[in-house]
Order: C-alpha cells, then sequence, then structure tokens
C-alpha cells in the first residue's frame, strides 16, 4: 500500500494572554511547561499585534487569557491569537478564560437587549477554539453556549480548604448573599463538614413588593463566623451590605470567600471600611497592588487549571474536577 | 433598466401539528384565518407524514405545535413540517412551541450529560425556523440557545387577570413554592396590586444540610388566600406539599396558578386528593378528559399568541408582550 | 521547543441506546469491549435522560441505535446521546443506524412534502457526528444527503450465506420484488454460484395504466426454490402477494429473504397466514416475542458491525464490506 | 417612530451564461424583460470574467446557465456569475440549471468514489443561491442534495403535447428503455390517453447473470408505433438498441423522446444510422448546427421556464409545473 | 386560499455607538431621520450594555459606529449593538464601519501572524450582519474577507473637490507618498483635471538594498502644489518625511490629503512643527479638541454615507459612489 | 475502564490530478512515497469521473493538482478528488495547487464584479479540505480567503539560486516591472548578495495621466545583466515590453525569472521574437512541447513542495519555507 507510516505524538502548548502574566506563570511551572514565547503590542490606535516565537503546528494549543478591565481589549487579545494559532496549524486550540467575559449578561432581562454572553461564546467559535476552559460561570446554562465542549471548572475546593483550615475550629455557619445561590452554599457546608447554612433575603418588606429592598437574615448566624459566599465581588456594594446585615443579626464575624475578585471601583474601599474579617478570592482575574488590602487574601487557581489542561491533554477521566459534585 | 417591477405583499399562513388541534383552532379564530390544510398520519413503524393542502409559496408561515407527551413524536413532526415549508418556499417560518420542549435540560448538572435543550433549539434551526415563539421558557437563559429571534411571551397577564378577577375581594398573597422564583412572584403581586408576597423555604433544617428537606414558610400567610405561582406542574409532588406547607401555617386556602399544565401521572390524583381551592393553568398543553377534574381552569393562551403572530407579521411594537415588565 | 510531548493513542467506546440493547451486546461481544455504562430513562412527560457511566474523553466512540416503533423517540434518544458524547469531549462520534430512520422518504413525491431522510441526516450532523454507519439504505443517494463519510454496509453475504447453506441443494431462482430492485437481485444471483433470475413486474395489465395493479413474472420459477430479496418488509403486503404470484406461477415454495425486518402489524399474521416456507431476516431492528413465528429466522448482523467498527477504528482498508462488489 | 418608511417593491432580473444564448433569449421574450447586460470573456488561461452591465441591487435576480460540454467550463462560469450577483447585492438569487451538471454521479457505486451531484449542489450552496430551477433530474433525491427550495420541473407536458399531435392517430405505445423508469412512462402513457405500456428488460439471459446483456422486450409492440421515452440520451448507445430490439419485435416505427438531448459523440451518427423514425428533446441544451439532423425536433423548454420564474416571482400556486401529477 | 394579506413596507432606522456621536448626527441630518434611542454604558470592568429605546422589529437597520482608540471597545460595542439588533428582528442589518478596524492586518507578513482583518470580518458576519459599508479600506481585497457584500466608498470626490476648490488654480502636483499606491494618485489627477503625477520613492538608495532608506522624488514637483495623498495618517511619521522631501526638491508647498485620520501620537505635534501647508482629512474617526491644530480641515463624510445608506435602501443604482471609477 | 486501546499512526498519501503528472511524479519521487493508484476519465459531456485504487481510511492525504488550461476542467477535477477523499475517510486533506486558480480576481476593481479568488477559496473549503498549500500567490491577502491555515511558500530561493550560479559572475541588477512589486525584487536582491535594484515606471508621461502609458526605467540599469522578476507571465506582453525598455536604456542583456510560467498566446513567440536572454520559471504549470523553446528554462518546484508536505505532515518547524523572510 502506497503511503509514508509514522507514529503519532502530540505535544502541549501553552500560550497566554497579556492580562495576567503571574497566572500564566504559576499554570506553567504547575504543569512543567515554557510559556509559550510571543511578541505582543499595541499600535498608536490601540489595534493589538501578536506573533508566536516558535512553531506550533500541529500541538494541542492552550491559550489562557484572564479578563479584567479592559475587558475589550482582552478580550479582543485573546482572540487574535486564536486566529494566530489556527493559521499556524495548531491542531487542537483550548481557549483558557478562568473568569468568562460577558458572563453576566446571560439573558434578555427586557426587549432589545443583546445576549452578549451568548455572542462571545460565538466569537470564541469564530475564531477558531475547539473547547473552552471556564472557572464557575455565572450561570450554567453559559455552557449551553458553546457548541464545543466547556469543561466547567469549581474553584470551591480550593477556597474551602482555605477556609477550613483558618476558621474550621470556630462556629461556622455558611451564608448565601442571595435566595437564588442556596445551592452553592449547600455544597459550601457540605464541603465544610456539614456546618449550618443561612441566607440573605432581600425581603421588600416581604409585604409590599414595591418598597425598598431590606435585607433580611434566614437562618442562625448569631454568635457565629458566617462564611459568606459569592461567584464574584464587582464593585462590592451588594456583599458589604450582606455582611453589615449579618453583623446587624448578631453575627461574630464575617469571612467573604468569592472566586472572581473583580473589584472594581470602589470595591476595595467598601471593603476597608467594612467590618470584614477577611476577603478571600482566587486569582482568576489579576489585583493590580493599589486595590490590595490586608484583610484580602488571594490564592491561586493555577493548580486547578494546570490539571484540567493535563487532563485534557491525557485524555483523563477528571469529572471530579468539572461541573460536579464536590 | 431591465426587469419586471411588482409591488411587494405579505401572506400569513397558520399550520398546526397534530398534537393541540383546538389550541391552533383557537389561534386561527382569533386571527381570523383558517389553519392551513394538511395530510398529516404516521406509518406502521411510527414515522410521520405530512403534506400541506395549498401553495406556501412567498408566505409568512407560523408553525404551530404544542408538546405534550409522547413528547419526541410532536417534537418530529414539527420539524418534518418546517423542512416541508422551508422546502415549498415559505419565505420566513416562525415556528410556536407554547411549551418548549426539554427545557429543563438547560445544563450540565454533572458530567457526561447532554444539554438537551440546547440540542432542540439547534435542531429547529437546522429544520430551517427564521425565528421562535414561546411561553414562560423554564430559563430565560434558553433564549440564548437559539441564534434567530425568540419571542417570549409571558402567560402572567392571562392567569393574573383571571386570578384577580375571582380571588380579587379576598386577602390574597402571592407565594413561590421555591427561593429562586420570588421574582416571578413578585410580578405577580405588583400585577395583582401590591399584595403580600411569600415564599416556601426548602429548607434542609438550614442548620443540616445533608438532612430530608423540610418546608418553611417565609412571609405571612395565615387567614390568607394563597396563590402559590410555577412556571409548570408536571406530576404535582412539589406543589402539593407546597401547598399543604401553606395549609399548615394557617393559609386560608390555597390557588394554584401556572402556565403550562402538564399533569404527568399522578397529578390529577394528587391535586384532586389535596385541599387545593383551585388550580389555574393555560392550554400550552392538551389536557385530556381523563385528567381533568372539577377544580381545573385552564385557560386559553390563544389570544396571546394569536396577538404575537400579528406583531410578527406586522413588524408591530409589542415589547409590551414579550419578556418585559408587566 | 517548549511543550510536553505524548504518544497518541486511541480509545474505542461502544454505546449504545435502549432499543436494541440485544444487538449492542452481541456487538460488544463480537468486538471484545464492554458496552458504555448509561443511565437513561423517561421523564413522565416522554423527555428522555441519559448520562455515561464513565469518561469518554478523548474516545473514538461508536453510538449504536435500532429504529423500531415508536421510532421518533429512538430518533431523539439517539441525537441525545451523540450530544452528551459531544461535550464529554469524545474525539470522534460514529453513529451506527442499521435501519436509517425514514429512509423512504427520500424525494418529494409531489409538492409541498418534505424530505424527511434529508432532515434526519441533518439531525445527525447537528447533533455533532463525525461519520455514519448505516446496512442497505433504501436508496444509495441517501448516503449523498450527508457532508460526512458514510459506511453503507451490505447484509448481502450474511443472508445468503444462509441461504446458499440451507437451499444450495435445490433448484434455486433469485427473484425482485419489483423491477426496480433487480440489480441487488443479480448480486444475489451471482453471489449464490450464477444462479437464475426472475422479478415480478407490476404490470397494470401493462396496456392500460390506469387499471388497477396485476402481478406478472417475469423468468423461469416453475417448479423451483425462489428467494423472494427485498430491503425490508414492514407490513408485508406487497412481499405476501409477490409470493403468492410465485406459487401461481408454479414455484416450488418461496423463501423470503430481506435486511430489516420491521414487521409492522399485521406482517406476521400475514407471513403466519401464507404459504412461504421460509422468513430470513437480519436483526437490524428487535423483533419482539409477540411478533415473532415458527418461519421466522433473524440472522445476526452484529458481525457486519463488529468488522466495520474495528475497521474504521484501525482505518482498516476494507470496502469489501462498503458499498461494493459482493 | 424614528425612521423612514417606504412601500416595498421588487424587481425581477434575468441573467444569463453564454452556454446557451438563445434558450435565454426565448425566456426573455416568454417573460417580456430583457436579459441583463453582461460582459463576460476568458482570459488566455481559461479564466473567466463577468461583470454585469447594470445594477442589480435588491432585486430577484435568475441567472440561467446551460451545462453542455465543456460543462466545467459552463458551471464555473455559473458560479462566478452567482458570486458577482451576491456581492452586487441581489436580494434574492434562483439558480436555473435546466440540465443538472454531474446528475448521475449521484451516489457511490463502489467505494472511494465522489457523489458529484451532491458536489455540484454544495458549490452553488457556497456560490450563494437562495433557490434552484432545474427539469428532470436524472433521480428525484437529487433535490435532497440541496437544502435550499428547489423547484423540479416536467417537460413530459411540452414533449407529450408534441408527440400527442403528430401521432395520436396511430396504434400508440409508451416505451421504457428500462425496467427502472416504468414510473415515469406510466406518466406518458396516462398523459397520452390511456395508452399501452412496454419496456425493454437488459436480461443478461435472466438464468445466467453474468452473461452479456440482452435486450428483451417486455409488453406489446408488434404493429405499433413505440415512443420511446427516457431522461437524456449521450452518446445514443443504449437508446438505439432499444429502438432496434423494438423494431426486431416487430415495431412499426420507433419515436424517441427525451427531455436532455446532449448527444456527445457518436449520437448524431448513430441516430442518423437507426431506424428511428424521430428523435425528440427539448433544448436544455443546445445542439450546435452539426449535430443536427433531419429526423431531429427540438422543443423549446423556455415556455416551461418562464412560467417557473414567473411563479417564483409572484409567490404563484403552480405545483402543476413542478414535482408533480401530470 | 388560507390567510391574510397586507402590502409590504420598508422602514429605516439608524443607530450609532458612542464612539463619535457627531457623525452620527450628521447622517441623521442628512437622511432626515432621528437616530434611534439607545441606552449604552460601561460596567465598572468595562463591559458594555446597551439597550434600545424603540422597537426595530422588521426595521432595515443601519448600525453606524467609527473606531478611533481605544479600538477594540468600539468594535465589542459595534458587535454587540448588532446582536441586539438582530435579537430584536430587526429585518435587515448594515454595519457602517467608515475606517474599518484592523485593516492594516490583512496578511501574514510572516509564520505564526494573525489576520487580524479577516477575523474581524468573521465577527461581524458571526454577530449578525447581513451587508457592511466601510470607506477607503487599506487594501481592496479586505471586501473579500467578507462573505457578505460590501458597500466601498470612496473619499476621493469629497477631498478632491475640496482640494479642487481652494488650490486649483495654483499649479498643482499630485504626489503618492508610495509607489505602491500610484493607482490612486492617478484618480486624483484625473479628478484635478488632468494635473501632473509624481510619488516618493523608497529607495534604499536602489542599489544598496539593505541601507537605510532614502526618500526620492520621482516627478516634477519644484516650484509646484504638492497634494500629497494617502489611505490615512497614523503616527504621521512617513507622510511628514515625504513633505520634507518634497519641500528639498523644490516644491513650493505641501497640502496633504487623507481619508482617515487616526492621528495618533505624535502626528498632532509632527504636523503642527512640519511645513505641511494644510491637511486636509475626513472625519471617519473623530478628532478630540487638543488634537486638533490651525492647518487642519476635517470635511463631512456623513453627505457620502447618507446617499450610501438611501442607496441601499432605495435599491438604487449607485456603483458611481462604490468602487468604482470616479 | 470499558473500551479498546491503540497506538495511534500516520499515513501519508499523495494524489494527484490529470493536469502535470511529471510534477505529481518529481514530488512523489522527492518524498519517497508512490503516488496514489486512481482512475479518472472524462464523460463524453466532459463530466469527469474520478475513483482511487487503494484505502485512504484514516490518512494524511495531500491531493495535488496543477491548474493550467482548461483550468476550470482541473480545478473541478481538484474538487471531486476532495470530495472521493472526505467521503472515502481521509483524516486530513490538504489541497496542493501550486498556482491557485483566479489568484488574480481577488478584488472588485468595478461594481458588479466577482471576486472569484475568494469564490475558488470558498468551494475548496466546501469540498472538504483542511488545509491549503500554494506557492507565491499574485496577493498575500488571498490567504485571508481561506479560513483554514494556508502554507504559502515561495519559490524564490529555487529561482535565485539558479540565476546566481549562472550570472552571478556578471554585473547584475534586479528588476522590478512593476512599482508595486519592488518588495518581492528586494528580497531577490538580498538574496543575489546585495545587489542594485531598478523598476519600470509605468508612467502615463507622469504629468500626463490620460496619455498611453510609456515605460520608464528607475534605477541603473546600463551595461548590466537586468534579472527581471515577477510571479507570473501570462501572454507576455508586458514583460517584453519591460524587456524592451531595459535593453533601450543601456541593459545588457535581460533575464527573466518568474514563478508560473503560463505562457499564454502568444507568450512563446513573443518571448522567442525578443531579445531576452533567457526566460526561467518553475514547472507550477506544465508546459506542452510546442510552448518551449530554446532559452526557456523550467525548474522543478517538487522539492520545495515534498518539504512542505513532509513539514506539515510531521508538524515541523519550516517557517523558513513559508510565507517568511529569504
Amino acid at each position: 500500500m502506497s503511503g509514508i507510516v509514522t507514529t503519532g505524538e502530540k505535544r502541549l502548548v501553552l500560550a497566554s494572554g497579556r492580562a495576567h502574566p503571574e497566572l500564566a506563570q504559576q499554570v506553567s511551572e504547575e504543569l512543567g511547561v515554557e510559556v509559550l514565547p510571543m511578541d505582543a503590542w499595541d499600535f498608536a490606535n490601540g489595534e493589538i499585534y501578536v506573533r508566536y516565537g516558535e512553531s506550533v503546528r500541529g500541538t494541542d494549543a492552550f491559550v489562557l487569557q484572564s479578563h479584567p478591565a479592559p475587558i475589550n481589549t482582552w478580550l479582543m487579545e485573546h482572540l487574535i491569537m486564536i486566529d494566530a494559532l489556527k493559521r499556524a496549524s495548531a491542531k487542537r486550540i483550548t481557549a483558557i478564560a478562568p473568569s468568562f467575559p460577558y458572563a453576566r449578561q446571560d439573558k434578555k432581562h427586557r426587549g432589545r437587549e443583546p445576549i452578549s454572553a451568548r455572542l462571545v461564546a460565538d466569537l470564541y467559535e469564530t475564531a477558531g477554539i475547539d473547547r473552552m476552559i471556564s472557572v464557575d460561570l455565572h450561570a450554567p446554562q453559559v455552557q449551553g453556549y458553546f457548541k464545543q465542549p466547556v469543561d466547567h471548572l469549581m474553584a470551591l475546593p480550593i477556597l474551602a480548604d482555605y477556609v477550613s483550615g483558618k476558621y474550621g475550629q470556630e462556629d461556622v455557619v455558611v451564608v448565601s448573599p442571595d435566595a437564588g445561590r442556596i445551592r452553592v452554599a449547600e455544597q459550601w457546608a457540605k464541603k465544610l463538614g456539614g456546618v449550618g447554612l443561612a441566607f440573605i433575603h432581600k425581603s421588600r418588606d416581604i409585604n409590599r413588593p414595591n418598597q425598598a429592598v431590606a435585607k433580611r437574615v434566614i437562618g442562625e448566624v448569631a454568635g457565629k463566623t458566617c462564611i459568606l459566599v459569592d461567584d464574584m465581588v464587582d464593585t462590592g456594594g451588594t456583599i458589604v451590605q450582606a455582611a453589615d446585615a449579618l453583623m446587624n443579626n448578631g453575627a461574630d464575624s464575617v469571612v467573604i470567600a468569592t472566586t472572581h475578585g473583580i473589584l472594581s471601583e470602589p470595591a476595595t474601599q467598601r471593603l476597608r471600611d467594612s467590618s470584614v474579617r477577611e476577603v478571600v478570592c482566587t486569582n482568576t482575574l489579576p489585583i493590580p497592588e493599589e486595590k490590595q488590602f490586608d484583610r484580602l487574601t488571594q490564592l491561586s487557581i493555577a493548580p486547578l487549571i494546570a490539571r484540567a489542561i493535563r487532563a485534557v491533554f491525557d485524555d483523563g477521566s477528571v469529572t471530579s474536577l468539572f461541573d460536579g459534585e464536590v
């Protein structure tokens, strides 16, 4: 039979955008692989240029980008990097967006709005991804915005291990800032060994729907260490009000645990001014020096991402990292 | 300049599957247009055959199908009808699925599951729709599973008008069976003139997450007429338990209001055996004789669908029907 | 150069729908591989749920489903299983539909009809298949409804081996029930060692086209063992009439050989009541106990399917199984 | 409300490739519309250039091309013309290929063959058509190779009217050259007022399948005027043998009626040398002077195409032209 | 026949992003139509939100965005606006990007680069445009990056009219800053009534290719008013050097005429410090107060865009605006 | 875990169209692999038939076709060969079009023209390619017409090595026939060791744009050996005029070096009649006996193509062959 035969081989490469080089560095160390060399710079009018420093032909390419502000710039860089990988003949391209852009715009609240989270999924598909890895999507339905497989990682084990190590000896209760997120709080409670659960009810004085919103605490929090959990902290308004409500209800202290520390203005000020004992988040997003403060702890998401990459590369069976039960 | 010139004209036709002919009949009467004649029958092995009885060339075609059990049969019939419209040169095809199939399978709860709601959206797209009309999708994110425009109708005004007319003089409170659905209950409360609000908290004794679920009522219900609202009633287990919890908390009576009356076995028996005063639903799904019972009231969704069709056909500005604020 | 290198490896998995577990079991035994564990059940309203019991990440997945009545249910289950494989990161997905659904609706006989066989091909493509394996498509053009490669298997060798072994010593003639299918009968005649050929001409008294159809036998059948061959037997009306015509023309006996034993009502009764000596079919479709009868022989198609799977997995050169000359 | 409002208007334009200007001229006269002016010429290396002479913006464009030899050139010209229409903002593009290229390559006879008819359908789709009009496709399944609507016209009424007018007083029988095409012959027989039917059976001495093919006539032809019907006459070998067989069986005379007069070498010689009384075809393909001969009659397909265009433009109900019953 | 019939009507709406409201205002005045009301703002992390203030159902929507720095933000806003139009059922969407983003990245200069201009075209297609309008694309091939029709406008008539009016009495020569752009300069020369032509040859001393680049003037410029024409002026380095070379060759004065006044840092300073007599550009891009200077004249592109919109809306024959000869 | 595991293996096959068998033979020898056996012939009406002679299942298939006149035939054959590979389950298909068809029609010069180069790219994509290899595209932007990766090879090293070997001792100057192609000439000058550069300016007497075009030589050519370089020589008109202009300017001799020797009528005559010393081209296109002449030298492109194939097959890092710097 005609033909030349050779044995297939797979090569993993890790590319990184410019938004959060520390995270890429950590992932690269976890994996034991160098970050792919890349030239990237901006033209005077903001147009981005990228070029890889070595061949990616036939590789299993993982391209990591974080999405802090200016988020559209980093998203566009991510898409351009994917285009360059595709045209340079990478065999498979996995985008890693630890903090998925526009995740909150996942439905039309009213007519004549976009569904930007679906648009972003489509943009990634158009640029040429074969799969996506993300962490704690705001709504799990966003996974369905992709035609491709999505590996949806959970930061909970990382956050909970830290919290458990530091506060495990105290009288802990897990608090959801919102009735709609109780399921996640339940997973936390289970992970922390079956501790109690509470949540903040944004009652509008429940009997007068048009009134201003009040914060009512459901569950026992008096005298307890409250672990207030949410997927993201943006400007910090809601979460600080929730913490205040807990303290007003006799909580001993409040620890905030969140995956995505967006910390837009004036989050840092608000948190610093609050009575919150500690804020724990991961580094899915970079937190610049000036936004950091004493009581803020940032845990690395890199080990989780590195394990996911390795599992994807090795076709390993790793449902425990994904989607799944704790 | 070469060419023959004529004035554009639009013709609306309404086709209907066999799952729920009464609904099609009602919509047709509201619109003042006959249902498009169609031959449809099943081969011995279950394969479906359809053929339209008159030309649909160049029409603005609306093709209505309800999706009760056997749901896969009716879904497939819908897709085949769309294919036939497309190949017969309909100009624009709008599918109407008042009760969207597989709407509850809108995310992966665990690894190795499908996202069937996205699959169904893709099947409709493949068959050839230009747009979709549906009523009260289980999760609003399902709208984003479509690339095409979706007109997402709300049954609330129809249900609330009826409830208001019948129970408006009593001391009414709107109850959500679930913390996650309070927003809808708020819209109800507003629509009913600012009445009170309550919800059932599926506490797992809130402090022992692994315990069996208890139903705790949040809000004042004692001595009141409780309007218990949900998007669908399937086997009726959850909603009857919620009603019981309300009665145990001193409610005067419980009225269930829901859009989609699926009423799978043993819903009818459960509801009949319960203390529920009335069950109000729409006819997005047909309810066969043997599943009906005295205290069940089915309101027609046909006027809403007809208005939506007319708005789509006329390019009218009708955000009030869609997505939107009450 | 940066990167981690490893040797590629392929893993074959075999998934099966619920329509015909015996066939899956046989194929699995032929291959020497367990059927992939899967949870599958129906919701009260007929919606199907599936979940695989172990990882399929990176696998070469073959997903087998038979399509008896209720055909739309089994088709939908097949599509959902494919979606789940895709989202669980199977590397390549081959659907196996031994008896292709809606294969007879392969053209528009009249205006305003669908072309459902093309629609079904598109639905499979949308769900996410990379290739299709099927057996004896009603019209070979259906292969062209797919953009993807189709491996089109022929059951003839299996059927002919059996017939040859049992009737090879008799004076055999191969009969086509229809002028349009003589080519297949020729392949049979060749395979049986160059025996004679006949066919039934559905003459409408050939000179009066509008008259009722008569069955005229072309070729020598008197005193012979007639092997009446067709791709499928559905309600059995046509084939039993053909057998009668042969007997009326002096045939010694009639043996029916067919790939797809649909046997819709009242096929079993008709065949049982007929003078047919034996009905031989394969198990591309399951035949429930109550449809079986003494003179029915079902041969397993599993060895053929298993060899095709193996050939696809191994990239073997196996045109002999496909499309091709006997 | 913001916006400028105007009344929609439709303009039909008719463009034509260079393969068969006479047909375009005839269609244009039937429609009462000029053929769209177009520059078209070939570069020295065979690359084709086209440019329309006036605006087609917003038009309902019909683009006609015939496909004689050199067929690939005319196919490519057709595709390029469609691209130019699309980029010049035609609103809707209907390709008209009276004699569909590669229609006979509609399946894989053996492994490792293309399905070129599907490929051609895909090329048209890629170039940008919204619909296709064709006449007497070799296999009706080719319609299913298109995602878009296909208007499938039948030349039978045109041919049969001519035949009926000229030979209607004689003792006529309709003959199919092939068992597989009897259905079409039946439509002819019906159209000619219920005359008799016969066909040529390509028996391989029916009892010795591997022998050379003999032509056996089924049905009464002695003393009759045989109307031998087929979809196309290419090199003429088969049809002339069929005519000979009829004469050998005592036919009075043989008239050949066919839609597509391909007449590749040496068809003209063969037909001229034969005893055939007349060959009737349409002008779906041009027949150059040197291929014409006394007994050849070419009927214009233009009125049929013009009526189809008009029906498509006017959204008329014209199933009678299409697919359908005679 | 069933159906409701009405006369088609078209409504034009004009939406505008936030990058350059003055241009939208001018276009709206030219058209005599209000800009569509829209809410648009940025979340704290840079995510953009938009919502239209009135119905766009069934409209012929034109959505204008300029693309100055920060270019990725304005591009993303454009895409989101398109998504919102699509989901709100606009009938046709035409994007207007007067200064096409990433137009200069139209090819791979070296391996492992992206082709960002093609990526941007694909992003627009994915978001949902039906057509694109742009002005003076850097390379005309970019038009071919779109599957959809592109109306490619030329600013030359606007610029040349101004130049002609102001300098027409002087001894004018048109100068191309680059050998590759002489064709455009020829169009200028023709438009200015057949004046002379010159160009700058970036000779690398023509005989020593690796040497630093020198600017050599080809053509007669001494004592003349040089109209130095280019598609864009970004940081101004090249064009100011060209102007210097002209002055060094005895030019009387130099007037720069360009379509896109990007004027990135330090263009304004460079131009202000140069001997250039006047810089004429259009307002495809906004020029903020601080970048303006005495000798800068910005002509409005709005009349050209408005005429193109009107032509697209009216299906007018307007090749003169597009692509074409002056 | 269920499943059968095996080690992946890759097999390279090389298929070739009928346009230029010598080139395929040379490439096959370079690679050390037989050309895949294939039956290919034309039907009487020009329809092409192909079938591969052995299995291509799972292969990494490279399919080479040259595109001389009749170019549409060879293009169509290429597409059909790709379709057959795809349907025969080749794993990856790389088309090799050394001389890309319709490359010169890469933009709309005027309204109502096609962009045929984009159309051709789309046709290849539709037929089923995974990647494209081509040599010296007329405009590098054509690479962006593909969604897939394109390996864009440069013939310059092959041509320059020959020229350097033969004329390196003389006083050489590289000449571009056109101002727009100076960049390529610069690469030549660099490759030849830093020799001088000149170009032909198609001045229309630079000061009278509407006059007939004159050829003006820019740079020093007197007494030198001019290497006149271009991507293609079609009818030879332009290049012979350029050579004449060089001789008229005192050049010692002129050698033409070009990648694509199209040599359409009357190129051979023109070149033979000219004073050109030698014409050097590659064999991306076949040159039939009757077009050859004494002073014509054809260098083989096969080693370059073979190296590219090998690099693609081996996932080698070979940017040096592609796009890139000399």
